[in-house]
């Protein structure tokens, strides 16, 4: 999937930095499970730049940590879906032509075949923008507030199979944690050469800071913990590469990777003291953004949960090690 | 100098809650430094709530870790006192009546005898507010940058004794740090509440999240942080009382105290899930505002060097538990 | 009970110092539920210090967190209880008196109400040693295993009511920790003494490892921890004191002091490089005690999930802060 | 040299596992530096497993952290090395066929170019073992103090050049150290597994521990940090065998790699309660072998200050993830 999704986002005449990392995870969902009509209609003006998405998994009703709770629904009336959600965190669904909305469809079935993804234009009647919320002092991040209220589009609006969409939503989330741990990475190294040239200019009592013990530590921690996290995330792409899920890869260096771009970040600040929680550099951002890594694309508990379960699941054979 | 603080601040009439702690600092400095005449014209107003103070130490250029480096300076001119000052960071000089000016009056004394303080009004021809410094995000902070060029006060505006801005602004910071602890506490505790509400109402997986093996880790993790918090701030205190400088005490929960702050916050955010991170709450106002405590008044690694050098100066005798 | 059992201590001419904390656990627990005859035959000699008790809690088989999972079992033959019993760790086994073994002696009742603690003089025939665990290294802990088979001792070595097997174990528990906490504040100081001392005479990369940052954060940590452990005990006993069970607060004490002894006597061992690690120094030893004590009296895990339960119940009525 | 001393290695019939990581160092030694008559006389036998080398560098009286403040000298008298010295740490002197003793021999030489390396065997009148030095609650480890006084051996015992002690340490002590990431991994891996194997069959409180949080955590903690340890483990011996020093990476994994294996212990035995620390698993010995790893071959703040340095040079150049 990885590979595949290399090569849609190489059609674009933009390239991967011109896409951000949420419209690359949306342009591999429809490359995956769009139908024709629906690739025209949306995944080429997506990859050329011209619209962008969004997708409306999380409500604020239930915890989105599980999805099986979703409360969004949608029946079939006639050749139309019906649909009622209330969603938040619908990230950039203010800007957006269209959100993904996963709802139950199938309320008879079992826990994790309920649910499918129908794709919304947002000019929809009956689709709401409620607000932006903002977040961590800006509302910047657009993630969205929005209410579907007898929302109806066109049955060949869904996305995929009936009942498909957890495969779909995890389809769409493994690549897209790459994706995340390989920004986390630029910035982290950006944050770490920040320190650095901080550390080697300023000086106070006696000595520039480069020289202080205690900042020596930061930099070598921070070293080691990027260092650490390139390789785990080019492991989890590689082993995703090879056609494999690489779950296990993928929750490890999701939890991990997200306290490492903290960790960095954090010491950043602190050696640059009163001007690393300024706008002055990039740093005070970072930050707080950094803030939502932990909790977007599943909280940290929930991948050591996972993760735990599986790796315990065999011990002898699930570790990567041991593969 | 504790007890006395609370003397002065007690004679307000809006009590301690109603004086931010940075005007109770800058009580504490004019109560123990200034003549009768700056008494009067500065501190009644402040501690009637009427008019608000500034101080500035730290410049952009060096590190305000190291205030021997400061680079601002006065020299008399006749009645005058003339200065020029680039500071940044002194906070609410927007809306303060006066700031604390700290510089090089005594070019020739020793390291530490170089420094006075000098009350200088905002509006004093110029003193120049360059800007808010945007702060994680706001400007609510009011951190600001100010340029003094050639501004002329009356000699009579310095605080305290020629050289004596070492000792007036340590004076300063001893009791303010304690302030700053018995804040945290509070924010602290109204984190810790709002953990543990959403604990007990928020379903995942199966049971509530107050039923979460890392939830409760969380929850007892930080109970204990507090609580250790406390116990050390009222120790701080007491021993304050008690007449000694308490400087161990206080550098030790100065540091000690702001890592709590910021990880109880953090986990509170954390079991909020994007709740956490939106401004639905005070969490994530919070946690942003945490971030400056490893910075003022002293940042963490200059605390921990002094603590030890002072400990280690006699490991048998000096530690608190050794008194 | 706290008081109490320090008057009990205090009328042995030993005194607290010579009477290690399992025997001060045991005259507390023999204080409050033995009857007369039991009093005179074990409590006398055990805090003159004549003889030595042991307690035999916890089984191989089952989970020692989890006292309901015991398997040891007696049974009334006439005047006669047999007791059947796999135990191990029971400490001081070898050279005590006694063993106080908890067994199941009211299978009907329900899970907390079905053991009884009964005392069992160690030359009872059927009682057997079978051997001394080695553990970290050596086998001075003492740490024995037992086997108790139709072991028969007479009907009055009930200590206690029937079915108060739990309570009496509590009760015994509690203080317990406390005395446990107060010894390892003693070796952390002892080893932040030698940590101090190391610091302030090795010399290495041009100047005393006491000037150098790494260490300075060590000596720093280090005190902050120990002070916040100190000020936690000493709080926990005052509650204990007031007569109040302060389970809260032992339990925030008995994990939180308890990673604050490795800690402290980590850090020690890292200033003495290749010396901390040898028997030159009483680091080592302490080192490897210090892991015991995330694990007996309640493994650290079992403690944070009893406090976070207990402090969710009533999250702003329950912390300590809030009493 | 590290593809080198695999081919070395390869020529003994016992192969990598026979050799214990001490042996190949020294082999790699002997094979770099040692003329042909060394390698047969000490080469061959080592890798053949018939007899067993020792080096001694760090000496009880100064930092081993420092190496220029060795003591130790050797001068030229006629055609012998005169050599006093007293070393301790001296790994398996006491089995050992011969000590690289490390001297100075040019003590007019700049710092690094004072010492050399002389190959003497433990026969030799005049050397003497002190005691096998108890480490860690054993002396299994034979960590020897030991005694030169007025040694005599032939000039041709010298290794390598004079005035190369430094080089050839340093090349001694590169690979080393991988032999060392790798040994940690082995041991990490097979905690890991005895962790998980514990917890899928233990129960308490009403469920498997697999089944708790807190528990979960530990394993995902430790999955990740072993599989972080071992890419960099990895990555280093990549760019070692390139032809490169590898000295960050090395550095890096060095202190980052030490920590990771105490933590994936120290879990695996909380984890298995009061067995953990008893010799009925080898738990409890990894764990306080694990303890030397962060000392010897350069302690974790060494590494810390060199790399950092280093990095600092050049921070957006010399990271791993510049190259
Ligand atoms: C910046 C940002 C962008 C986002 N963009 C989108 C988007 O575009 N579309 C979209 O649909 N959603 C989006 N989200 C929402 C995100 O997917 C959810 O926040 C996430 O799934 C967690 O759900 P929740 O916020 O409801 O937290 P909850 O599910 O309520 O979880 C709260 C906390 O409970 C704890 N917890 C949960 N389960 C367990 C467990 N089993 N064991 C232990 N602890 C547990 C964790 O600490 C967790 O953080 C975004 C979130 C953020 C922060
Ligand atoms: C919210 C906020 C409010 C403030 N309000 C005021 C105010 O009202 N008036 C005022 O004058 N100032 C104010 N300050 C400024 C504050 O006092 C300074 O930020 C502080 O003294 C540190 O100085 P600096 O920012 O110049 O950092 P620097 O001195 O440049 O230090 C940067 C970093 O270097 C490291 N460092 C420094 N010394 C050492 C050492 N010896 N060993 C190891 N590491 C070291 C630390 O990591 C430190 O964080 C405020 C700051 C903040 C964040
Ligand atoms: C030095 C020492 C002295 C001792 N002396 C005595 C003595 O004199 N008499 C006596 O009877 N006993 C004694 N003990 C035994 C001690 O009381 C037990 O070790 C303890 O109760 C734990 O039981 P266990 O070892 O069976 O571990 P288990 O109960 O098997 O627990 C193993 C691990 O599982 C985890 N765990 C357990 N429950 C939970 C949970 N709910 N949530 C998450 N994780 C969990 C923890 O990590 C725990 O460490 C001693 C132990 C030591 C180490
Ligand atoms: C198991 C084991 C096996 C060993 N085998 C051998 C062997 O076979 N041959 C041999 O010659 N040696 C051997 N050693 C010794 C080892 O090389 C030394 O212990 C090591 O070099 C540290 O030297 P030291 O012990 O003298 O500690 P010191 O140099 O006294 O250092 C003590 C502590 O000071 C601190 N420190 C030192 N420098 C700095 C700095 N710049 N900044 C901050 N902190 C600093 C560190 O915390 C360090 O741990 C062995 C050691 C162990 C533990």
């Amino acid at each position: 999937a990885f590979a595949e999704m290399n090569e849609v986002i190489g059609r674009s005449h933009f390239g991967q930095m011109a896409v951000g990392s949420l419209s690359m995870q949306d342009s591999i969902m429809l490359h995956l499970y769009g139908n024709a009509e629906q690739k025209e209609r949306w995944l080429q003006p997506l990859v050329a730049g011209e619209i962008y998405p969004s997708v409306g998994l999380t409500e604020p009703e239930v915890a989105g940590s599980d999805p099986t709770l979703m409360q969004a629904s949608a029946r079939l009336d006639g050749d139309q879906w019906v649909i009622n959600a209330h969603k938040w965190f619908t990230s950039g669904a203010n800007r957006a032509a269209f959100t993904t909305v996963f709802c139950e469809t199938e309320p008879e079935a079992g826990r994790h075949a309920k649910f499918s993804s129908i794709i919304v234009p947002t000019d929809t009647p009956g689709y709401e923008l409620v607000r932006v919320v903002p977040t961590m002092g800006t509302t910047h991040g657009a993630h969205c507030e929005i209410r579907l209220t007898d929302v109806r589009v066109p049955r060949d609006h869904l996305l995929g199979e009936r009942g498909a969409g957890f495969v779909i939503a995890q389809k769409r989330l493994g690549p897209g944690r790459i994706f995340h741990c390989m920004r986390w990475l630029g910035q982290a190294q950006r944050a770490f050469e920040l320190m650095c040239e901080r550390a080697n200019t300023r000086h106070a009592h006696g000595s520039l800071l480069a020289e202080k013990g205690e900042i020596q530590r930061y930099v070598a921690e921070s070293a080691a913990e990027i260092q650490a996290s390139r390789l785990m995330t080019f492991d989890a792409a590689r082993v995703l590469d090879s056609g494999e899920e690489a779950r296990i890869e993928i929750s490890l260096i999701k939890f991990w990777g997200a306290r490492m771009l903290h960790n960095v970040i954090d010491r950043a600040i602190q050696v640059h003291g009163a001007l690393g929680v300024t706008a002055d550099t990039p740093l005070e951002q970072m930050y707080r953004e950094a803030r939502y890594a932990r909790i977007y694309d599943g909280p940290d508990e929930v991948h050591r949960m996972v993760v735990a379960r599986r790796l315990m699941r065999d011990p002898a054979k699930n570790p990567p090690w041991a593969r």
